[in-house]
């Protein structure tokens, strides 16, 4: 056999260029660099386009921009015009808050992703660049170099459609080596949504990483459900295949999660190191996964200690049919799920969310019930921005 | 406390329509649908783009077509023009094989990504939209309704840099609630791929969950970790941030990943239920991975009883200095491994791989030391296509 030779394997170089083709496609110019951050907030995106007539950018990274009409009233922007300079088309955005934020780019009415940016997030029906603003309200959000936890994608067999069921589950840092048990969140994504949306858009692995770090919040289990029953799992992670993501699915307020809810816990429960009891069990979602936190927690009033809603939506979507059964009579259940003992219930919503109105009604019936609850009321509406708050304001109360 | 309201509540309406508005752009004219799957492989792909000059199908989707140049030599395409009609630029592919592909399309010189199909994955540092054209020889890459593996993002310790490092890691159906112990495959990705490729690209946990289902493969922990040991974790899930991928990266081919490589089979075989013994392991790579595979098997002979090298480099990147010590004398310690007792040494490459003649030679090598294995020679070259089809040999040969 011969010896080994030490050369510059052609791999490299074949492979190289292809792959840096999308980064410098003018040679002896210096590469696009796209987004960039610099110091105080400002980010500027470029897009190398010589053709276009006009690019804008667009996205939620615009949501705290605001223009003046020629009436004088202050309106939300929702595209930003760029400007070209020998075919690289810019902008820049200053002061932009800490956060994590979408953008994509508008070429001469064509939506683009960010050619040099490789990292998208889906939400929903859109894909998205995303970028993170460094600061001290996203640092949380950050990949830091703590303990991380693992972050499975397993699944559970229900007997609704007697089908197998996707769900995204954080275990703590440290639980593989060790045999301690550990209490359970159960957190619940919008409507659209699914088992990953908590997990990118949310952030929901890196904050647990973090604040676990920091000895802020318990170690737990996280389970991330897809609360869209009628589909097996995520857009392209079920027999459906390479589907076009629906955002109208049906079963999903019409309490057939909610009545399959035990089916998850037996499965984590079963299959998991964790404590087996109310006061270590915890319910929390975002918007429809808020509505079905609520009536989960009210069917079973046993079995959850800890209640967060989030933006959360109050009443099921229109039936041609009676009010299913597990929606029935749901202050009674309220006072009662209460009176079992309810360690925390925790209320947030942005004073622009058009949910608003539908939460303070509900929260004036909690009262006039003498129900107990945290309310923590933040700018801005029915976003990602404030869900992400919202859990790092609800997990360090949680299993204490 | 009201009881109530059965509501059509707002948020659906509010949101529907963002999430409309990608696919229906033009009130009163059907939605677009990109891509279109019809009979016999024939897929259509489609973009809404009126104001572009020219609008061009790009990816791999055109791997298997050829054009025929003035000189009367047949050449392979790049690129296929699209046809406008009415603002939609389309153009069909007909007689495509079953396979997983990616495309994009380019609008006057950028590079856009499907705006109705939000299915996507990263290669090194392209992003591109994937389909899934059905049939026999790509069934097994299909999420079909069988028992479904676990699939993990975990974090092992490594002595390198004293850092925690990032694998996924696929336990089999049954695995959480059972106790039996399953035999360990590693499997190794290529040059600027990580931790997600075969999970991706690869489509590794489809057509394990499939083929373990069907009786033809025994159920295995598959371990795939990230080979690049200068890095964390994939671009994106290290505390690096949302990075610029990077296709050179240290240390990647100058022996560090194989000396550590212990420390992951230690994490693995402390955390899982596998079996520890040398003929329930195995290891396997494609191009870098096939190289980190080859030496990581000769450098610990009692560990690995199964070989694999997919389109395998044979040699190392270029060094300044002399050759490290991990791969000095492999001659030896490949007669070495095989004498001790290598059950099944399997060789796949395509006729078309610039690796081609290197794993000509390395096989002639093994013959002339009397060294035996299997050889597997394709069509095509150094692709994911071919990767995808040597798994899906590789597989049924382990652990029986």
């Amino acid at each position: 056999m011969k010896s080994i030779n030490i050369i510059l394997s052609s791999i490299i170089i074949t492979s190289a260029c292809a792959a840096f083709a999308q980064e410098n496609i003018r040679p002896g110019v210096a590469p696009i660099v796209s987004p960039q951050l610099d110091e105080n907030g400002a980010v500027t995106f470029r897009l190398f386009a010589p053709n276009a007539k006009s690019v804008q950018l667009e996205g939620n990274i615009l949501s705290g921009q605001k223009m003046v009409t020629e009436k004088g009233d202050t309106i939300p922007v929702s595209s930003i015009e760029m400007v070209p300079d020998n075919g690289v088309w810019s902008v820049t955005l200053q002061n932009l808050p800490a956060d994590l934020y979408s953008y994509n780019f508008n070429v001469d009415g064509v939506k683009v992703i960010d050619p040099v940016n490789v990292h998208t997030e889906r939400d929903v029906m859109n894909v998205s660049n995303v970028v993170l603003v460094p600061g001290e309200a996203s640092e949380d959000y950050a990949i830091r170099a703590v303990p991380h936890g693992t972050v499975s994608q397993a699944w559970y067999h229900s007997s609704f459609k007697d089908s197998d069921r996707r769900l995204t589950i954080y275990t703590p840092a440290g639980y593989e080596a060790g045999t301690k048990r550990y209490p359970v969140l159960y957190l619940l994504h919008g409507m659209g949504g699914d088992e990953t949306a908590w997990p990118t858009l949310g952030r929901a692995t890196q904050i647990l990483d973090n604040m676990i770090a920091a000895g802020t919040v318990e170690p737990m289990i996280v389970v991330m459900p897809n609360g869209n029953i009628d589909r097996d799992a995520a857009p392209g992670q079920s027999p459906l295949g390479f589907e076009v993501p629906e955002f109208y699915l049906p079963h999903t307020m019409d309490g057939s999660f909610e009545k399959h809810f035990p089916e998850i816990i037996e499965y984590i429960d079963s299959n998991y190191r964790t404590i087996n009891d109310k006061d270590s069990r915890a319910i929390a979602g975002l918007s429809m996964g808020g509505f079905h936190s609520l009536n989960t927690a009210a069917a079973y009033p046993d079995k959850f200690s800890y209640l967060g809603l989030f933006s959360s939506a109050i009443n099921p979507r229109e039936f041609t049919t009676e009010l299913p059964e597990i929606y029935a009579n749901r202050d009674q259940k309220i006072r009662d799920l209460n009176s079992r003992g309810l360690k925390k219930f925790w209320i947030g919503i942005g004073v622009d969310d058009f949910l608003y109105g539908l939460n303070k009604d509900f929260r004036a019936d909690l009262d006039a019930d003498g129900i107990p609850y945290i309310y923590y009321e933040s700018d801005g509406g029915h976003e990602w921005k404030n869900w992400r708050k919202y859990l790092h304001q609800f997990l360090p109360l949680l299993f204490k």
